[in-house]
This record gives C-alpha cells, structure tokens and sequence, in this order.
C-alpha cells in the first residue's frame, strides 16, 4: 500500500483525553481514534492489525476443534430471567426498550444464547463433545473507561463455550485450551502467565486467567518464578506471606494486564436453561460446560503496552500491519523511481509493504516509521542508491544493514 | 468437514413463526436460528455463507481503491445534534442512556461518524478523494421483521463514504461503484437492476438502487425491457402510465427486494459539521460526499429467496459453504473408507468439502444434501464402487454422471 493513499496520517500529538500510553501512541500513528470514552474507531492501520488477531485465534480455536458461528448483540430479557442474571447485570449491561415495550439487553457474554442454541440443536451423547466460540464487538456500560482498548465500553471479544457429557472430558478439553491459549499469545508477542482466579459462587473450582505482566496492569498477582506458580491476589489466602504454597519458594507480586480467562461453567447454565442430553442409558443430564473469553482488542492494546519505546510502537511479527516498511528518502525523481520498482518486486513476491511514497522530510518520514512500528524498515536514498544498495533495519533493534539491491529479496526471506 | 461434527443438523420443520421463504429454509438447513423478531444467530454453515459474501464485498471494494475502517456501534447523541438528526432518528435508532446520564444511539448508519474521522485527518486537496467502508453489524428498531434476513433488527451491512473536491470528481467515482455493485451482485448469483429513486430532500438528484426482481419483494418496480430503464414506483410522475420515459417503450412492473443503495450527498453532511478542506488557492471548501450501502445478510437471505427449488436451497458457487458435498450411502465400512479415502483427497486438492460421514439411511442424507443446496454433490456407495466409481450431481441440474475414482479429481475440476 503507498501511504500517500493511506487514510490516517500521525499525528504529532495524541488526542488530550487520551491518557493511557496504548491509546496515544495507537491515536498518533493513526490507528485508532476515540469516538467517545471507552469507544474507538479502527482506521485502516489499526483495522489490519486487530484482523491479523483475530484471525491467529481463528486458528488456534479450529486447531481445538471448535466451531465459528455469530450470535446477536441484541438480547431479549426473558432468555436472561431463566437464569436470572438480568437484574444482576443492570450495573454492566447497556439495557433499554424495543417496539411493543419489549426489554433488550446488548450483549456482553452469551452464555444464555449460546446454551438456547445448543438445547435446540442437540439432543444426545452422540453429538457431544462440542465447542463452540465467536469473535464479536461486546458492550458493557463501564465506569472506568480511561486505559484506551485495554477497557473498553465497545471491544472485540473471542468467546467459546464448550459442552461436554462428562466431567473428566470437559477437563482433557479445558487443558487442552490452556496450551492453545499460550500458544496464541505468543504468536501475539506476549508472554502471558497462566494464573490461578476465583471460580465464581457456583463453583469450588478456580478459574484461569492469562495475565501479561506489566506495570500499567489493574490486577495484582502473586507469582513463584521458581514453580512458576501464580496467583490472582484476590483468592491468596490471608497471611499467605511470601511463599508459595505449591514449592515454598519466594513469591513476588506482580501487575498484571488479564488478556483472557476460562472457567468451568459446571451446569450451571444448562441446568437452569435444560440443556440436556440423553445418555447411553437413555437417561436426560444436564450437559457440562466450560466458557474461553480473550479480547481480540484488549490484546491489540496490551501489545503496544509492552512492546514500545519512546519513539513508539515495536509490532510483533505476526500482528504487524505490514512486514516491511519501505521508505523512499530525499524527494528525488531517482529514488522514487528505484523505490517503485522494489516495491512492485516486493509486492510481486507476495511480502505485505507499506510504501511511504511521500514527499517529506527524512526527519518526518523515519520518525513515521518508528511511531508505526513495522517490523523491517527498507530506506533507499541517493546515499544506498550510490551503492546500488537500500538498508535494512530491524525496528526492534539498533543497527541497520546495506543490502545489494540484487540480493534484498533473498536477504529479506532469511 | 465431517458432517457428524457440524454443529447445526437440520430439522424437519422450520419454527413456527417463521414465515418467510428464506428464513425456512436457512432454518432448516441449520443456517441461521432466531433468537427474537428481526435477530439472528448463524450457526456454522450460515457463518461461512456470510462470510463468503462479505469478502467478496470486500474485494469489488478494494478494487474501486476504497480502505476499509471500522466505526463504532455506540454513537453519541451530540454528534447527532450537529446534523440536528438525533430527534428524527428516534423511530428508527435504538436509543438509551449510559453512565452519566449520557444518550447514547445505536449505528443504523454512520454519516455522522466518518464525517467526524474525516475532518480530524483530512485537510488538503492532496489527501483527497478518499473512500471508506465498513462492514459491520447494524441496528434498526424495525416494526415489521418478518421476512427473515431481508428485514432485520440487527443485520450485516457495508456502508462506504466516499470524499471529493469537486462535484466531477464524486460522479466518476459514483459510476465505478454502480459498476462494482452489479459485479459483486453477479459475483453472488444475483442479477440486481439498477433503479433510479428518491434522493432525499436535500437533493435534486436521484439515488440509486439495486434491485432483484422477485415476487415476494416488498417494492414496486417501473421497468422497461427495452431499454432496461427502472425506476422505483415511488418517484414515478403520476398519470406516467405505460410508456417508458427514456424510449417510449412498454413499461412493465415487478416486484423487487433492494440488495444496495448508493447516495449523492452533496455537502449536507460535510457542511452541517465543518468538514473541508483546503483547495489550491488557500480556499476551505466542504468536501463533496456520497455514500454506498449493501446488506451481506439481506444479500444471503435474497439469494434463497430467488435460488430454490422445492428440496431446498441452490446456492450460487461464490456464496455456498462448500463447494462439493460428498455423501456416503449405505453404512457399509467399504463405502465409508472409499469414502474417507475421497475426502482426504479432495481437500488435499484445496477443495472445501462438507463430508456426510453419518451413519443415517440414504434418504435423509440425500434429503439434507438437497435442502442445505452444497454446488456439487458427490455421491459413494456399494453400487457406484461396483464400478470403481463417484456419482456427481449439480445441485441445479437434473441429471448425474458415474466417474470413475481415478478420473474424479480432473472432472471435477473441469
């Protein structure tokens, strides 16, 4: 893409009600912008990279074997007074009047719909296990809505749900969705711990979170580098000290950023809904489910909080918006010219390029290229050019590199 | 995919409030469940067809040099104010308060919101035209949503905003996507006649529709054959008669059910909230706008209701699930592993393959392979293994074909 086409230019300085670090670096380099608090606009930059997440945990969530469906946003009360959750929700849940005086909720979990659908469509053990997510823009009325996509009153969210005939099944599926949880947030460059959390009233069990540490992070979590053990500060038990109780090694606190969650949901839901299902013996049960919540949105965020300096964002591989950032210095009709050419060879090869194709200064367009992050920057100038070379600099490191322009394409692969 | 992992199997009867031919239909297949009036689930079959459509919108957008964005779904009402439409939206938009006693609207339409990007990051000639689009879900507090996909409360759109300097400019721009449009209408097995219509009260000039001719569509037509004028009968002079205005030619009418829309908007929305830019003489100007909507979910539910017959639905190639349904008959282990043997073949080939590796009578499997209307079917069993050979069936043609195993792949392909 030319970024002389590119709608979303940067700008120099953030919007003034941004105070979160995330938000005003993705504000400046025309990622996001703020329609009003807690709620973004993704500009084209920005859209490219919340689509590359969604699309890593696509696959991670098939890799388990679940299905992709979409539910509505819009909600009717009387799914929600079968488990009596629309009063409790008043509080997070955007709740309003349709025609004929009818109450709607916007969706901010879909536990409810999700197990109306399953009781619909499945009927017996045969059809059991199954799995079932979808990757929506979820809405909570929230008081605090200052940390830019880290929360959000409008966010993107995977949400999975998961029903099972037995207890032990649901357990092989659940750690199963531990590991494909790992793996995808280290395919996002975050290094996320798993971390013990409350289970919630109805259950005895814990439930998980996947924490980032970071010192911008709302949560407190007790971690054992030794056992790798880690705790949310809220389920330690009082006088718990500094030990941790499954080694008895030190324990550190840490900030954490919660990236995502799973719970065992146990049946809950579907004994208050009867989502049943008739065993071998021809007997009806209640199935056992397990829920998978990331924030497609929040991680976005959470990258910038952890992967940045002080000139701006450090993209990880995978979620860039583009591969290589092409940069064409000096506005001289050569250097253009070279420019075009390796970028249609580039683009011919199959790489995603952004090309700034502008007529700036040196000093606006590295400084650009710093602030947008990309991990490879190309520059050609008349300086490369005496030497029939461009250069090579990796955002995330220091020194740059003069490449042949014969021999860019095979380096670059390498 | 193995049809005995699907999550969605079909049912006998559709439920019974729904009436409409396109929601019976994708109800049965396990396309799509209501969860209230006018709001829709897609279950995974229904998803892939959505998604289908919504990409191939994507591609005919791109093409025209448009970037897609993503706008918010909860609007604030004092950018509403601005245009002074929050009043008259009140029928339509769903509208309530969030913290602070703040109105909020939900997006049945976004003029308001691109129009506020645009004047942030755009402020010279040279960053112009632009044109953006959104796919997103949409929100309508809709009276009458009983016709399925067609109506809905909640539904997917894409609405694209397009920038100009000059009123020139905007109409060569305005015609590339009326031929975009009848591309990607094409591309969805539609065959959408462009329909002159109201502009609206702030213009003299008229919109355009696109529409699919069809019996059960909700507006009335004007429509000349010989020319292939058309003209909603809403804007049509009284007394106007039978005579086509542009030839003189017989004019007939039809029903029709409008898949897209695209606007003239001239400087109403850019003027009422100070979006310009600054031409070459140093001048602020309003930019010059138009807009282009179209339905993905309408889309999927127009194509049933026009590519049916009485088993099923007959989805157009682009659009379908899958494009080859191969059904094993008879739940014989010879037939099954031939048949496992094909599957893994074909999607080694690329292909998307739905495999029918149930173990149910060759009715219902030939009866669900019908009514969920897959392009190709594919059919093994002991009688067709007697010849070392498949069966192949269109799905829209009468007659099928015995081809031997070994030649399937490059006959298929052909």
């Amino acid at each position: 893409m030319r970024q002389s086409k590119l709608f979303g230019k940067t700008i120099k300085e953030a919007a003034k009600d941004e105070i979160s670090l995330n938000a005003r670096l993705l504000n400046r380099g025309g990622f996001v912008e703020k329609l009003m608090s807690g709620v973004y606009s993704y500009l084209p930059l920005g859209l490219r990279v919340l689509d590359k997440i969604k699309n890593i945990v696509r696959e991670e969530m098939n890799a388990t074997g679940a299905m992709e469906v979409l539910m509505p946003t819009l909600q009717p009360k009387e799914l929600w007074d079968e488990t009596g959750r629309w009063e409790g929700m008043k509080d997070v849940m955007f709740q309003f009047k349709g025609r004929g005086d009818s109450d709607i909720g916007l969706g901010c979990t879909h536990e409810e719909v999700i197990t109306d659908l399953v009781r619909k469509r499945i009927f017996s053990y045969k059809e059991l296990p199954v799995s079932l997510y979808q990757i929506q823009d979820k809405f909570r009325n929230e008081p605090r809505a200052k940390s830019g996509l880290l929360r959000g009153r409008e966010f993107w969210m995977k949400d999975m749900y998961s029903f099972h005939t037995t207890e032990s099944d649901f357990e092989k599926y659940y750690d199963e969705v531990k590991l494909s949880y790992l793996q995808l947030f280290k395919r996002c460059g975050l290094d996320a711990k798993i971390v013990e959390a409350s289970g919630g009233i109805f259950t005895e069990k814990f439930s998980h979170e996947f924490q980032v540490f970071c010192e911008t992070g709302e949560d407190t979590i007790h971690y054992c580098r030794e056992c790798d053990f880690a705790q949310n500060i809220e389920i330690c038990e009082e006088n718990v000290g500094d030990k941790c109780p499954k080694c008895g090694g030190e324990v550190f606190e840490s900030k954490g950023i919660e990236v995502g969650n799973i719970f065992p949901l146990e049946t809950k839901y579907s004994g208050a809904m009867n989502a049943c299902f008739t065993d071998k013996n021809g007997e009806r049960k209640p199935m056992i489910m397990g829920c998978y919540g990331l924030g497609p949105s929040r991680i976005m965020g959470t990258i910038v909080e952890v992967s940045h300096d002080d000139k701006g964002i450090i993209w990880p591989k995978e979620v860039a918006p583009f591969a290589v950032h092409l940069v064409a210095l000096g506005n001289d009709e050569k250097v253009f010219s070279s420019a075009d050419q390796l970028y249609d060879k580039l683009v011919s090869a199959g790489m995603e390029v952004l090309y700034d194709d502008r007529e700036e200064s040196a000093g606006i367009k590295l400084g650009d290229s710093d602030l947008l992050g990309i991990p490879m920057r190309i520059v050609i100038s008349n300086r490369t050019l005496e030497k029939n070379s461009a250069e090579i600099k990796m955002r995330a490191e220091e020194n740059a590199e003069l490449v042949e322009l014969d021999k860019l394409l095979e380096t670059i692969k390498e």
